[in-house]
């Protein structure tokens, strides 16, 4: 049987340390390519590159045949994933795994997420897809105790499929090399970030600001991914592009929008 | 009764003519303050300036004294609502509307959409949010014809409020000078982007991409938004940020996942 085909990305970029250990986990499954930005891209959402052109350059880090085929490119995680699939790859990828972001994705963080939107780019091309973060922002931090939970995740992605319109966002506590509690299914917490600007003043003269802030947690369910966050455990939250409020709908048709 | 409060921002700038007739129509329901982005930040997502300065700037464009207070800012759409919220504004805004983009927002580019990303962002800080987008790219598009509705789409957002955790994704037909048909609360039609990368050489003679494509509709649904649009109707979207597919969670957890 031909080894599945997964294509790694990330947002922190390709010499990321998270990229590297994803791509090494990937090569013990299947046959690897990389195409990851050069340069970090953290918090660019869903961002796409409409009116700058792209770069893209096959990266060798190391000459052994059984390295896997590297490209950067100079856009953004949506549009590596997107030249990927049209451009740089020689067939349809069986999967997409994107990360191990250094730093959490979980909860409302999934919509500023650069690591997420290339997995979300990938679902709505029709490829199964699942975004990896490590609640560890720093750059030597330890990816070695989630290592078998996320061969896991991927192997069982790969034998059942990914339900159509949907893309996994997994997150993993740090646990200081223990392995963590276990593996939750979870619904994303209700949260939003407390902003604070800190304005300061350049050698101009001209103010400017710093964007800050405090992770605000507005949910105390025990199905939430902060709720296994918190307990030590990963958490894996089936997410969806289908942006549609379904449940809003009826309420909005209640309106007199037409007379 | 004080008027009410209207945070106007957009992903066009700050002199997008799409922006001021939204400012001109808002200054006839309340009080604006306008926040934009001093460049253009079309395809930007939800993507927030996290590693670089923000600047914001007073700008006056008519010394009137009913014109609003407008600020441009250095940043994302995402980050014109955060400074706004926290920095700018002397009060908590009533709304926040986003708009008019110049060119669709409806089906899948609500998610590339710095336009929704504006008024997302405003919807998890819990102001109640719209984003309106006119199916016309060019630079002098006639917004005028949908003048009517998106008044009326206001006023009732400010009568009834918008349930929690839902923003509206407005999307307005080009209709040639005519009133469109009516008003339709709709779903997300299905779709995606087929790209079409045109690869070039420049001057150095290095090769490098642009990103073209072509809109594919996957849905032949009667209650989307782009069947509405398709026969001159203005589409409401109500759109959410809970991105977890609750469908899913149980599918999901059928996987052997933890032994």
């Amino acid at each position: 049987m031909q080894k599945p085909l997964i294509l790694v990305t990330n947002d922190d970029g390709i010499t990321a340390p998270g990229l590297r250990s994803l791509v090494a986990y990937m090569q013990e499954i299947g046959e690897v390519v990389v195409v990851a930005p050069d340069s970090p891209q953290s918090g660019m959402g869903h961002a796409i590159t409409l009116d700058n052109t792209l770069y893209s350059k096959r990266v060798i880090f190391e000459k052994d045949k059984e390295a896997p085929i590297e490209y950067s490119c100079s856009g953004t995680p949506a549009d590596c994933v997107k030249l990927a699939l049209q451009e740089l790859l020689h067939r349809k990828p069986d999967l997409c795994v994107s990360g191990i972001n250094h730093g959490s994705n979980s909860s409302i963080n999934v919509i500023y997420s650069g690591t997420m939107s290339a997995a979300i780019e990938a679902g709505i091309e029709g490829i199964p897809a699942i975004g990896f973060s490590l609640c560890d922002y720093s750059w030597d931090a330890d990816f070695k105790p989630a290592k078998a939970s996320i061969k896991r995740i991927v192997q069982e992605a790969i034998e059942h499929g990914i339900p159509r319109g949907v893309v996994l966002n997994v997150n993993i506590p740090k646990t200081n090399g223990q392995p963590p509690a276990g593996i939750k299914v979870c619904r994303q917490a209700r949260a939003n970030w407390k902003e604070k600007f800190d304005k300061r003043t350049n050698p101009m003269g001209k103010d400017y600001y710093w964007l800050t802030g405090e992770f605000e947690l507005l949910d105390k369910g025990e199905d939430t991914d902060e709720w296994a966050l918190a307990n030590g455990y990963i958490s894996v939250v089936p997410t969806q592009f289908d942006l549609t409020a379904h449940h809003a709908i009826q309420d909005v048709n209640n309106w007199t929008l037409n007379e």
